[in-house]
């Protein structure tokens, strides 16, 4: 696709500095940008960094001066360098359902318009997909799975039964979503040998409007009630969410972290990767954890949080971490310590 | 399915505080039940929440009195509550024999009775299902693997040749059982160029009856002989269980944790979410290692273990952080105090 | 198969202490190993484990004297010994094309000499598969994608489209190549409501020769540019690749370890397991990173980083954990001390 600038600002609904500008093909980061492409500073404090750029315009905070290329003026450039990137690269519209003759779709599955199913998809019993969705080769479609409109659903998913999803949500390949909760009892049997009794889960998963899940992640389904991800929540390949949990709107989950049971997460929060959270925990409303942080805790609104160790020079570490068994000692001795020079002041005086 | 309460006592082998009582249709926890359900205290000191529930009945630890609402005494109510949620919730036996049209069986596979076999499932030359189990969609069962009998595996599974598989087991979707360990050997090659030498995987998996493995889990052959998860297992979501590992019997292993290759774990363990064990440990029986713990070497049965760094406000962890380097040297600077503080004394006497 | 020992040691480019010797039908660790395999010491303060194995045969480091066994002294004999697990195990080579009739083949798709192309398989419109790969059960290999020869791509793999994949790779069961990059803008809306907006991705990624990858891995596509993983790399299972990131040749990442957006790894590195590596970091060549550290700054060539906090009995950790946040007020009174101390000195001269 090629856009001059001037059509470009018209579709930010901004202006442009030239018109109708310079032919564009593409939206790239500054190191990345071609002549063709048009590319953004996101704060002032980077102008600086324009001038290594090949870029044939550029989006920069209103009030820039811009030397020698043409400009569109944002209050927000990577916002809409965001959305450049969707009019350049987004995934296509279909204008055509487009079923595979080799998909398997339930003769009960109500399909809206405009759907497309790939290659040995599996649509099942009573299944709803609403129009202009996309189903990835090999993907399962349980039974009584609802989807909305406009999402698009990757290869080799697995969805299982009476899942809710919504409309614009984007599901990377390899999830699986709605597989049992992680829930047993231990109990002993006649003969005193322990078990454990699998406790079976008969809630389920409600993904909202415009989530984004990656590759790899596991949502399961609530033990009783409804595992929710809230609209427009974010979450990365290869993480975790367990049974019960509720996770607010706009929140943004990096990759490999892990939420565990009937925990909540509020809306707006930022968690970085590798984060655990324990079970039955409460995070508010605009927290920021920083990566590999565990918590063990509830955490008020609006808390921003780091923990976990960095590394350091094994030959330090080796002695660091034998001092972490002895810190109630080391606070013993400064006790003592002080106990000790106190009594001397009151010796000498 | 309804039942009076005084069926379900007879099926956990109870009775009932009334006969018939209600009608049950399902069973749910305390804030989750309607008043259709039958609910559980686990313990004398929840008794109090009950009053919060809607439930039209509920397990009780024996010895309590439960005013205004028809019970059940049990030894052990959430083991009782995790029976009654299999029978209400559990996965449908089979009464005939299901195989898809389009399932893709290597006419050498040795079939059960009442197995189901979904759409586009792949079972290889000299493969054995037993009765009752049933494979889901798109799974792939590779040659020569022997699956016992009312085993669920759910859809888009990976199972590499000659694993063996129990009976009862569940596998959820996504999971991948038996691909090569991972080991290298470096060498230089006749430039002086490093290489690493792949170690292929002779060995096998042994997946023992009753156990229980999450979605997207793996579990590695060995080099040399077997990986073997015991019965009654218990495995988590996106779990690592890498080759020539170990696991006794009735241990339960929660979501994210990883143990490295020819390491042990002994039997009814329960490790902690994001926990690590490094390769060639054995951590004993009855083993508790908290979420988050990292196993560096061997653990004695019994033990309970933590050990992982808890989050803290930011701007409080950044002075803790810089401080665990400097551990060290506060020591050193306390035993300094000590000598100077003790010679002063001498000094002065 | 069955080799005589003196067949094996040509294979090796290495003389037998017996011609022929005995005959050889296996490769096994010591204490894997039956009296018809071969068996190795990686190092001679080994020596001594080699009376507790029933090996026929065995590989020595150079210049031992081996007692009452036939041997093949070599420079490395781990290095050889896996050389042996791949002509014992190794996966087969193919003479004949195999490409399952249920395999989704588009048309346009150019398919190499000798390709196994396995049921339910997809191959996307201008993929490109070398001579001598395999594709295994419902793999689906993306639009204009393209595989070199003699690769080995397991079952339930998913490769977005336009992935370049080189020669010799191997890649494990149900990982996930190409899924776009994490990354999204945050805005607020007319109504001002707080919302992300995704960033598409343009990039792609790149697989070099002898590349291995394990199961339910996932490496995400490039914002801009190429996400690179260059030859000779080894990844384990469950390894979360951002977008963008670059690792060098030759390096080794064990299982669960996760790599943020932008960073770098150099060549000849090993990372244990459950590593990670934060956003924008470089780390240098020939690093090796302890099992579970965090690496939150770059790391310069040829450093051993350690840092994850060891597991300790609980009651223990409960007291150490506490006094990681006085860290700082410890510190304070250990100065306050000093300064005392200092004083009381003065005080007396």
């Amino acid at each position: 696709m090629n856009l001059k600038l001037d059509e470009i600002a018209h579709f930010l609904g901004k202006e442009a500095s030239e018109t109708p500008g310079p032919e564009i093909s593409g939206v790239r980061p500054l190191e990345f940008a071609t002549d063709k492409d048009i590319t953004y500073v996101a704060e002032a404090k980077f102008m600086r960094l324009l001038g290594t750029s090949k870029a044939a315009a550029v989006l920069v905070p209103r009030g820039m001066s811009v030397p020698e290329r043409p400009f569109i003026e944002c209050t927000n450039p990577e916002a809409d360098f965001a959305r450049l990137s969707k009019l350049f690269y987004g995934y296509p519209k279909k204008s055509c359902s487009n079923v595979s003759e080799s998909a398997s779709v339930h003769p009960t599955a109500r399909i809206g318009d405009h759907v497309t199913i790939d290659a040995y998809a599996v649509i099942g019993k009573n299944a709803e997909i609403g129009s202009g969705t996309s189903i990835g080769a090999h993907t399962v479609v349980g039974e009584g799975v609802s989807i909305g409109q406009d999402t698009t659903i990757f290869p080799n998913v697995t969805i299982y039964p009476c899942v809710a999803i919504g409309s614009r949500v984007i599901i990377h390949a390899g999830a699986v979503i709605g597989a049992d909760g992680f829930g047993y009892a231990r109990d002993v049997d006649s003969s005193g040998s322990v078990m454990n009794i699998k406790k079976f889960h008969s809630g389920s998963v409600e993904i909202q409007d415009d989530v984004e899940i990656g590759a790899l992640t596991a949502i399961d389904r609530a033990l009783a009630g409804v595992t929710t991800i809230g609209a427009d929540v974010k979450i990365d390949n290869l993480v975790q969410i367990a049974h019960n949990v509720n996770i607010g709107p706009g929140t943004v989950i990096a990759s490999q972290s892990g939420i565990a049971g009937s925990s909540s997460v509020g809306s707006f929060g930022m968690l970085g990767g590798q984060v655990g959270i324990r079970d039955h925990v409460s995070v508010g409303n605009g927290v920021v954890l920083a990566t590999r942080v565990g918590i063990y805790r509830d955490v008020p609104d609006g808390s921003v949080m780091a923990g976990s160790i960095p590394a350091m020079p094994h030959t330090i570490f080796l002695r660091v971490q034998s001092l972490f068994k002895r810190l109630p000692e080391m606070l013993e001795r400064i006790r003592n310590l002080e106990r000790t020079v106190l009594q001397n002041r009151k010796d000498k005086s």
